[in-house]
């Protein structure tokens, strides 16, 4: 039965959202819905407009028999720093202070919605790169790592200190706490990340930046590529052995016994504000 | 300026996906749109039609002065038992096998649209229940404790086995690993979880019944009351220790040198199927 355009917006709308990055062909919703082309061209473009106009992303159409809808999630810069503000503002308490110098954050990488968000802002930098899997490292990592591979629609995967028997074959390399100088030792399952993939690294902190570096090498075993690096927050910190790395962090965090938060450079290197 | 209803339907439907289970006053979208109260109920009564048509969860609208709409994501139970069973298909390869009789499920819990449907699939069983929080241990919890959290809006707090510095003061239990009879730790920030919450506790693999026995003990620490109990899979094993615990899986595991993946009792407890 063929469905009215009210209900094919809604419908599209939500299969759209539901996979970002993916190519549909304009057949498979002439299809799903028993219309013609010229009224789902119609309706893609209504959507096309909306979702620019209300900054939900970017609905890129391609033409040909190859072609067809994708969805790219992204955000508007005024959005993306209204919300780096506010997260600036939630983690400029004092009371999130910690002996020796470190700053609570749990409760930030708690709440689905400032994850959804974090995603969607950290997607955006890579709306046009080919990003084949997130790779980040347990455990304040991960649900980074899942909502920003839910806006780019790829696997992630999860690095771990200490191999689990679940793991199965496991590669690990050591590496050194930028802060610490402590030897640590990171492992991944064999089966988890294919080889020769662009991934790109997450984490929710960055100090020395061992754990990031540590991370590249573990990519490097597996034959893949660093195609960016993300993380939520970076401390003002002197890293030696980290200077040629590129990054891109939300905040910038200054400890000393009271804490200031302040923008990480995302915000200027991706929307030049 | 007004809005079009083309428009505000595509608007609303990203709107209310992001927000579940939250009550959205009839007020906001009039002034959103700058729309008659009339032309927003009609609208909601075409999105309440193609979200249950779709199968993508409930529009649930609360008449009177305190009232407005909310969006219960749920899932059909033919959509629920076709991601069963693959799901089962996945599983049921005796290259997952591992030494010690052990499953390899790492790869299906780093895809997001996998994780997606987990989260709508458990969070159709809670649609009319009061849920707080969701708490898993880490690691391999944490991505279905996400999605799970994501569906129901609530925040999703991780204990540890080891507590780390950045986790400030912690609550510990210790617990017996109903598999191997092993003594282990469980640690929780304190800040992470509020008194008298009503937890859903998450698991992706359920075995002797320890670890989640010791996530009630942690709930019971923080005066929070088991509001349920959601694993991914749960292996066919003589849980003694477990008898009288109501949980739900969405399969079930036989390991015995090859592996047998069948139904959990998710689809017969929530669909009667």
């Amino acid at each position: 039965m063929k469905v009215r355009r009210s209900n094919r917006l809604i419908d599209m709308t939500k299969y759209l959202l539901d996979r970002p990055h993916t190519l549909i062909p304009l057949t498979f919703f002439v299809d799903r819905y028993e219309s013609a082309k010229s009224s789902i061209s119609e309706d893609l473009g209504i959507l096309k407009q909306t979702f620019k106009e209300r900054g939900i992303g970017i609905v890129d159409t391609i033409p040909g028999a190859a072609g067809g809808t994708r969805f790219l999630p992204s955000i508007p810069a005024t959005e993306a720093q209204a919300f780096v503000n506010d997260l600036k503002d939630a983690l400029n308490d004092d009371s999130r202070y910690l002996a020796g110098g470190y700053i609570y954050m749990s409760d930030v990488l708690s709440y689905p919605d400032t994850l959804r968000t974090i995603g969607r802002i950290m997607a955006t930098k890579y709306t046009d790169q080919k990003i084949d899997a997130v790779l980040t490292v347990a455990t304040k990592g991960i649900p980074i790592a899942q909502s920003i591979a839910s806006n780019l629609n790829v696997p992630f995967v999860v690095a771990q200190h200490d191999s689990k028997i679940t793991d199965g074959s496991t590669i690990s390399v050591n590496y050194v706490s930028g802060s610490n100088n402590n030897v640590k030792k990171m492992v991944l399952s064999k089966r988890s990340l294919r080889d020769n993939s662009r991934v790109l690294i997450v984490d929710d902190y960055l100090k020395g930046g061992g754990t990031v570096n540590g991370l590249a090498t573990l990519a490097k075993e597996f034959n893949c590529e660093v195609a960016g690096i993300s993380v939520l927050a970076e401390e003002n910190y002197d890293r030696k052995e980290f200077a040629d790395q590129q990054y891109v962090s939300l905040v910038k965090v200054d400890i000393a016994k009271h804490i200031t938060v302040s923008d990480g450079n995302f915000l200027k290197t991706v929307f030049n504000q």
